[in-house]
């Protein structure tokens, strides 16, 4: 009889080291056979950075004692970790994708900086069902624990009833302990975004520069938003595309006088 | 009388030495007070990458004898430029943002991966009317003539009625003769994507290392798209926006067993 255990590539942007990928491989163990293609070094806000003038490094490294899945440390962003997977490590297409868990939200506007959604977006491109897992907490101390429960959940879901064509998953969980999470909620990116403080220094050689900050301003008051799931306590799920055509203001635009 | 002409910011990605934004420099001096914050050295591919870890260096250029206008050479990404030049540069909000003209096409999918189109989103999340501008042409002596008049009846058009809230302009323009050009077509992304084929080599050291190349593989037939428009001889417009929100897919994850 064939092996129907379900493929399932894992990835994400912080580095194979961070203590996100390891829950999120952990989970994927319990519903198929995994392998493993993460950044040697972490890649957060790389967004959907590709290499395409440099060398790609990619070795086979066995991150635990006895480890049953495979694993592959790869110099490259989070997306060239899912092109190379998919093209030069895998037999076969995954069956699934999932990148995190991220340390930090990528709710709403961050979206588009995240290396964590960028390698579920790319493996989406590649038609492959995606989801890329966050819990909004960035320290390394992170508890994974409450999330185990929901990342299986949404998975599970994901591969029994695949996603629409053109479509990933955002999911993002709450920095709560387990009962204190309400539930899931399907939801819309708030429309929200960043006010930037940059941080003027001085080197030790006397030449300034700048170190970015900033702040996140939620002006979208809807109930029907990720922002809002998260605030009142519940894992958010937002279908993601990456047909980026505005189709709405194609009228608009096609009022002006071009020529 | 107050000072009318708009103010403009000019960046791109393939960086402030780079023949195209010479070009858009030039066309955009003719409309108004321009103002550039461009990466120091080539950023092509970096998608919305920005960075976070690590300090931004920005210093005041001169790049041509006597020039009218200010330049700053940026150490950080495409997307760090806009976010510097907003906050730290600029004495007010820009009246227009343009972000290249880029070597080479960004239509289809690789409106994803264009550190381009990522300058310009950005400055679209400040609510500053954006446009990134391509011309199919990756050589460094392409010819940027015939795309002169394109690029500046489509920013006169955008500064006279501004955009729909959330939404920047990828114009992409086909390597042609003025007179070849047919003139320009409000599109659609064509749905696209790129089959990886990574050249594996062994370094001189011995250790295998990977190079991304890959092959652009259009499936869409339709007519109202990017690549149609520029297989046909047109400069394409498409309207980009940054909720990335897949809303016609809420209601099917809805009916998924979540729990």
């Amino acid at each position: 009889m064939a092996n129907k255990r379900p493929l399932i590539l894992v990835t994400n942007d912080d580095g194979i080291t961070a203590p996100g990928i390891r829950t999120l491989i952990e989970v994927m163990n319990t519903l198929g056979d995994v392998c493993v293609v993460a950044p040697d070094s972490p890649q957060s806000a790389m967004g959907h950075a590709i290499t395409i003038n440099d060398t790609l490094y990619c070795d086979a490294v066995e991150m635990l004692k006895d480890q049953s899945h495979s694993e592959y440390s790869c110099s490259g962003t989070p997306v060239d970790c899912v092109k190379l997977a998919v093209n030069e490590i895998l037999k076969r297409k995954p069956d699934l994708c999932v990148s995190g868990v991220n340390h930090g939200s990528n709710s709403s506007i961050n979206v588009i900086y995240s290396g964590t959604m960028s390698a579920a977006v790319e493996a989406g491109t590649l038609g492959i069902p995606s989801i890329g897992f966050s819990l909004l907490d960035y320290s390394l101390q992170a508890n994974f624990e409450p999330s185990k429960k929901y990342i299986k959940s949404i998975a599970m879901q994901c591969l029994k009833n695949g996603l629409p064509k053109g479509v990933v998953l955002n999911v993002n969980i709450p920095k709560l302990s387990a009962k204190d999470i309400k539930g899931i909620k399907v939801c819309r990116q708030a429309n929200a975004h960043w006010e930037e403080n940059f941080d003027k220094r001085t080197n030790p050689l006397g030449r300034d520069y700048y170190w970015l900050t900033g702040e996140f301003v939620n002006e979208d008051k809807g109930e029907d938003t990720d922002e809002w799931a998260l605030k009142n306590g519940f894992v958010s799920v937002v279908p993601v595309q990456f047909d980026l055509t505005a189709h709405h203001a194609i009228k608009d635009i096609n009022s002006w006088d071009l020529k």
